[in-house]
């Protein structure tokens, strides 16, 4: 880790909490310049919340759902490009086959498509007089990993609820991921309880960076998110966050930082490989589940990394 | 669940934050006490801090280091006896075969040595300028899964720095353990950042309650321990803490309670086993490694529970 060069080792990420309205249109525009305002800040990495171009409910999910390629994706092409940015597109709602995902896209400084992680794990709740939400009464879950690779170090993706499995997030470190950033909307019961909490405990078990990015508040939504987007460092820390309205948050992801925690508390390879292990489930085409959005042959979803300087224009 | 009886599915725990000093009779005399203050506050389990019976650090290991049964645990006996209560007597280090550990035994009501846990992970960690620390320079590790019953649930232990390896505690709650506790010394660094982030996230991600218990802090020792003993119940809330000094921290272990939370946020049954799986490396004389004190021929160390109301009186 002492050979990362320096230029390599640090480099910018911005979460960009939306304010989500009903107006699809809106969505998009105010997403772009947001965008374009983290990229002029010097960010590299950009994250949308979850369902940044529609609002969050099952009654909504059909309306505003778009194929990929579709409106919301080919903006999401043009400001990745145009900014020189890699760009976590949060997540929309996508129709595939007549079912509907919960589905992240990921775009590289190109403006290609690299891969895209449909929700692993439904939001199915019911803490009575609380919240009650059912995604699996309209949407079909993903089955596969999502790792991109990018210059500095590969990034792993969940939404929201996939937050909760730790299993997904200690596959991703054992991917090497050393930024894992979910998009997701937490409300007002979960978001208070449970949303920090679980961003500090991923960060920390694996000693990485955490990033989440979650729609602003909008009091006069079915579903209330909880805001707070928020990064986490590879010490469990919370180095940048912010509270309810739109915002955008910017950190340093500081990968030389992260080899000196891995150094001073080694748990990374002080675990008992002897005596337990978290491991994919194999299928019988390879190692991982994958999304092979642009390497078919290729062991997990991953973007080829054939320009290093392409993102730090 | 439901069918769980009313006296049953609640039980009081206590958590002993003991004043540890170089005096080893002083140690076991107030521990004996302190147990029998929290039975007559209506306690069914106790549990004692890491290093009870000793000064911790590398320096003090061998000379306090005791067989069992030995004089620290013939005491633990008779105060699980006396008291009518599940003792998990923190640890001692032990000297067998002329290795020595770090070893948690765990008695019943009627003072039987139910299992021993020899800590898993030895903490060796080194943040300059701040802390370090290599038990690993005296101490051999365990191998061993440490599980007991109780007529209430399921117990899963583990001591200090194996808190920090999430697998252990996936496992534990895959065996079906509602409780995970752990005697633990975490110091004036790894403590304030650490301690009380690790026990909610094991608790969260598992849905079950967590008990620390903690030497009380002695700012004249080698090692400075944090203090601050505390119970996490399934939601990842703390319900129970102390500070700094020497205290006996109570909570009800409420069942019901935990059954509720498992139904309202349903992670347990949400697991994607299609995809991932935290698993014991099988050995070939069974599913998982075990401390063959009470039942050698078992699967891992579990207490016969041949007299539910025994803890009970």
């Amino acid at each position: 880790m002492s050979a990362l060069s320096k230029t390599m080792s640090k480099f910018g990420l911005a979460v960009v909490q939306l304010h989500v309205s009903s107006v699809k249109a809106d969505n998009l525009s105010r997403a772009k310049r947001l965008i374009g305002e983290a990229a002029a800040h010097g960010s590299k990495l950009v994250v949308l919340p979850e369902c940044f171009n529609s609002p969050y409910g099952t009654g909504f999910f059909r309306e505003y759902a778009e194929n990929i390629p579709g409106e919301s994706t080919r903006m999401l092409s043009d400001a990745a490009k145009e900014n020189g940015v890699y760009l976590v597109g949060g997540s929309i709602p996508e129709e595939d086959g007549g079912k509907l995902y919960n589905t992240c896209p990921v775009f590289g400084p190109d403006g290609t498509l690299l891969m895209k992680h449909r929700k692993i794990h439904l939001f199915d709740i019911d803490v009575p007089g609380k919240i009650r939400f059912q995604e699996s009464e309209t949407l079909s879950p993903g089955s596969a990993f999502s790792v991109f690779e990018t210059p500095f170090c590969k990034v792993g993706v969940g939404i929201c609820y996939d937050i909760r499995f730790a299993e997904l997030a200690q596959l991703y470190s054992k991917m090497g991921c050393q930024l894992l950033v979910y998009p997701g909307a937490f409300n007002m019961t979960t978001g208070p309880a449970h949303w920090e909490l679980l961003q500090r405990a991923r960060a920390l078990d694996n000693q990485l960076y955490v990033a989440t990015a979650s729609p602003a508040r909008d009091q006069t939504a079915s579903y209330v998110a909880w805001g707070h987007s928020t990064v986490v460092n590879p010490w469990g820390a919370v180095i940048s966050s912010t509270g309810s309205e739109e915002a955008v948050v910017y950190a340093d992801i500081d990968l030389q930082y992260l080899a000196d925690v891995r150094q001073q508390i080694p748990v990374t390879v002080q675990r008992r490989d002897d005596l337990y292990a978290v491991t994919p489930v194999t299928d019988p085409g390879g190692l991982y589940a994958v999304s092979p959005v642009t390497d078919p042959g290729g062991l997990y979803a991953v973007s080829p990394v054939t320009d290093p300087e392409a993102c730090t224009r």
